[in-house]
């Protein structure tokens, strides 16, 4: 998302109203300030506006869905993809746990194979091309042991495969037992290369842990999600599992966050992650742009170390 | 260049070494200051290490190159490209000033149009493919007034016909008079909609002060260069050129400079630019991480406003 920002105006924390950038694709003009305030979560400045570059749609778009006996080996299939330089508009891993969860739920009107899914999107300028690559793409996820491959390009069809994605946040909050059932969706992102241990190792972890989870992510560029479903009083058992999946992430030498962002729960990895002097470096920028501290002041950074709070 | 650093490391103002940022390619922990300190001219920190993101290098390439009778006419073919859809590894225009200063220099093996060119890049993961965009390009280019479409897609061709885009400097340099003569170049973007009316306005400006100057550029992203040829004592007149090319962009929404850099010379034209307010902003970064003002102070921004200097 942040590379589709050019330029925002942002509300200065004394008032201050500014404009980023202008409306050019490129710009080596000054500091970049829209990247400093995409994603700063408030505290740095309120964003008013935001101008996005635009690109075509294209015309040509086709949905391929593939089943695949472990979800290492789904993984791997997209590290393939992902290495072979193929160009893909998106790859969606949905585990078997959530298969299983859009198939209780009845949300969309196919019954799914409870099994490790990948769902890719092609899109390009061309009908031939976009099937080409399709196909390309079925080579490679069938050398990685997928059992399926079925692909859809007219609307209809399309929309219809790419519905078990959109269903999922949707079908576990549909297999809660109490209304004070809870789902915790979390997120981290590790470098490609890594992708295959951590998917595997959080599973685990979240099957031990007694909780009903599955995972779910853009996997494409090594981020990932899991959908923790859990009762109020298991809530220590949810958040120790979310805090070993960071904890793994950056071991791999990834991040605590790839999309959600650092919030409250996760500020204190942020100085496991980058070390004291880079947050101390952002707690810089922080007090330049707003020296009281009035904008969500403490989140994604505390302005004094947890033990002096 | 910028989106493909991942991290950094950096040795701040006052010696403190920090990593901007783990190796995962998404991630939102905290803010970007990777992107704070990719091109800031070392003004707010010295890099000593630097991660890319690696892209897979397509096995298979064509170049085409294609004539135009007017600048506005490849220039429009650029934009009707970019606005298809259509992906192109790389866009460069040449005006007929800098194609006569190829051939004058003998700097490659074929002789050339002395006419507006565009020199085209196209890279995929399947031969096919590729050959098929090249096609779809050379349809648009013909319908926008191109008389030429010549494409390779053997390796010693491919670099024979790209060989004109990478003698434009040199060949430029060629023309020197005398060895005092100097050679300017600089740069400015604009959005790709006001592509082909900057472009036409800055060649008749170029005409008009009876330099001898050229028009280079990686079009595609409304970028493009301009190199103009000049003996010292008419240095004042290629300062009004380029003043008055950096003053068009802006007034279209566009930059002082899309890749070059801001340095000294365009100092001035960041607040034009950006506002007052915008550059107090920039200001008060370049306080916060270097407040004795002891890296490359006063470049980029002028940490006094110029008429207190």
């Amino acid at each position: 998302m942040k590379d589709w920002v050019l330029s925002l105006t942002v509300v200065l924390a004394d008032g201050t109203i500014i404009q980023t950038r202008q409306r050019a694709r490129k710009s080596s003009a000054g500091y970049d300030l829209t990247r400093v305030f995409v994603g700063s979560e408030g505290t740095l400045g309120l964003v008013t506006e935001a101008t996005l570059k635009l690109a075509v749609k294209p015309p040509h778009e086709v949905v391929a869905v593939c089943t695949f006996p472990t979800l290492r080996a789904a993984a791997s299939a997209v590290r393939e993809v992902a290495s072979s330089g193929i160009q893909v508009a998106a790859v969606e891993i949905l585990d078997e746990v959530q298969m299983r969860n859009i198939n209780l739920a009845a949300l969309t009107r196919l019954k799914w194979k409870e099994e490790p899914t990948l769902f890719f999107k092609f899109a390009g300028s061309d009908d031939f091309i976009v099937k080409h690559i399709a196909k390309k793409v079925g080579e490679i996820t069938k050398r990685n042991g997928s059992s399926t491959y079925t692909f859809a390009s007219d609307e209809a069809e399309r929309n219809e495969l790419w519905s078990a994605r959109k269903a999922a946040l949707w079908s576990m909050l549909a297999q809660r037992q109490s209304p004070t059932d809870k789902v915790w969706t979390t997120d981290v992102a590790v470098p490609l290369s890594r992708l295959p241990d951590i998917i595997e190792l959080a599973k685990a972890d979240i099957e031990k842990s007694g909780l009903m989870g599955s995972i779910v992510g853009h996997v494409g560029d090594g981020n990932f999600h899991t959908l923790l479903l859990f009762p109020e009083e298991k809530r220590p058992i949810a958040e120790a599992v979310v805090h070993r999946m960071v904890d793994m992430a950056i071991e791999m030498k990834g991040t605590a966050t790839g999309e959600h962002g650092i919030g409250l729960v996760k500020r204190d990895y942020l100085e496991k992650e980058l070390g004291k002097e880079t947050v101390d470096t952002m707690r810089a920028m922080k007090s330049a742009l707003d020296p009281m501290c009035i904008l969500n002041c403490d989140k994604v950074i505390r302005m004094k170390p947890a033990q002096e709070q």
